[in-house]
């Protein structure tokens, strides 16, 4: 009662020990290696994607969608997420505390102030040798504005 | 202040709330498509491969890795977590309770006094026609053990 | 002479010699183990879907891109392509057999006369148990339309 | 029998005719535009992964897999080979010529001379900034051997 009235939803935390209460209750912890999760993770993305390949552009809300292709989505969405957090966990990777520390770095990387309005971060290109024309990813839109 | 010594951890929605304010305060939202994101939660998944490829097998724990290898591999893990957030939020879908409800679709699927010590779900090829062979997953361990 | 006018285009097994050729000049053989270059090809994914991600629906011939975008994503589906090939090789899988006999067998499963102006392969969703609502690929147009 | 003789193997050209045959008699050109393709691509790098996921560790030539096993992974190496063939159709890129300019530029990118015995190419970490500890993949082995 309180405890849920308390709490915004579900913590990393607690899904952590869930897929290792899980895994633990079927010894299931031996196929647990870093990259056997990996691959299961790649192998769900793959499932996700299934989802959306077929469609073209799909519109936010997904407003056209069946109830048993969104119930679907929610299943491919979390199996991504359950396989996220494991992973985190069996490579000694806080995973909540990395990802508010990732915030704060994007937040570094694009201010505010000269990253509104633009969208330097997702068009701009820069070709770097001549025998390698990788794009690279745009460190920032300071300076670009 | 209590409430931060009360819960145990970052939760989904507060991640999900500081994405759409980022989002909102560069005026990113344009650019935040189901299929924009979920293209760009393949790139991280593909950044996050990338620091496991050349390695062979590696163990638990990473005992052996960098601290800055641990911090890049706690980034990429987060890249892939923002985006699977922010998708799943535009997409209409609350993650948190999704992950939950396919924890127990898991418990039911793989139910403990069948699956313990079975590797069934994991080595278990059924070929389904003479014309495909696809690998098919299999659908729980009962009657195989 | 007459090979090089007589053949149309690059063969696969050109790319797999080019392939373990470089490898073995470089003595990284010892790299290319299955599962480092199914994640180096799952990374290259990665880097192919960033040049997507951010640029919605884009139609095809891709009119609107410039040269150096075309040419960096030239270059990341041969970097697919190379990775594939050589896992295939490294796994002693003939490719372009596979390949071929792949094509035949989408022939049987998708046959013209009945799936010709359908979309039924694209569309179709089957919800298979009540514990799982996984979508299942339609194996066929056959009887459905 | 001499057209036979005279090649060996398949060309990607072959493969590209084939996939726009086979779409062009099913009337299944409209589903294939670029990123539909690229998410079809995705899902099935996903299945090639989830043939790896549980297995740890694979010795080249998969001595140990079943006959049904090494079916399957054709048949899956061939998904996206297939794809990605017929993504480069669709985006007006010439995959085969591209692939051999990218064979050269990895040879320019890494000289036999300098990298013939190094790990460098693989291993070699660089933080660039304080804010980002973005691993850099490393341009070439030259001055770090």
């Amino acid at each position: 009662m309180t405890g849920i009235s308390q709490r915004e939803g579900v913590t990393l935390e607690e899904l952590k020990k869930k897929m290792a209460d899980f895994a633990r209750e079927r010894d299931w912890d031996k196929f647990h290696s870093p990259r056997n999760l990996l691959l299961a993770l790649v192998g769900e993305v793959g499932e996700l994607s299934e989802i959306f390949q077929w469609k073209g552009e799909v519109p936010k809300g997904l407003p056209d969608w069946k109830e048993e292709e969104k119930d679907h989505l929610g299943e491919e969405l979390s199996d991504v997420l359950l396989y996220l957090v494991r992973l985190s966990d069996i490579c000694g990777v806080d995973l909540g505390k990395a990802a508010l520390r990732k915030v704060e770095l994007n937040a570094i990387k694009y201010p505010v102030g000269l990253c509104k309005g633009s969208s330097k971060k997702y068009t701009h290109i820069t070709t770097t040798t001549t025998t390698d024309s990788e794009v690279q990813s745009n460190n920032g839109c300071s300076g670009n504005v």
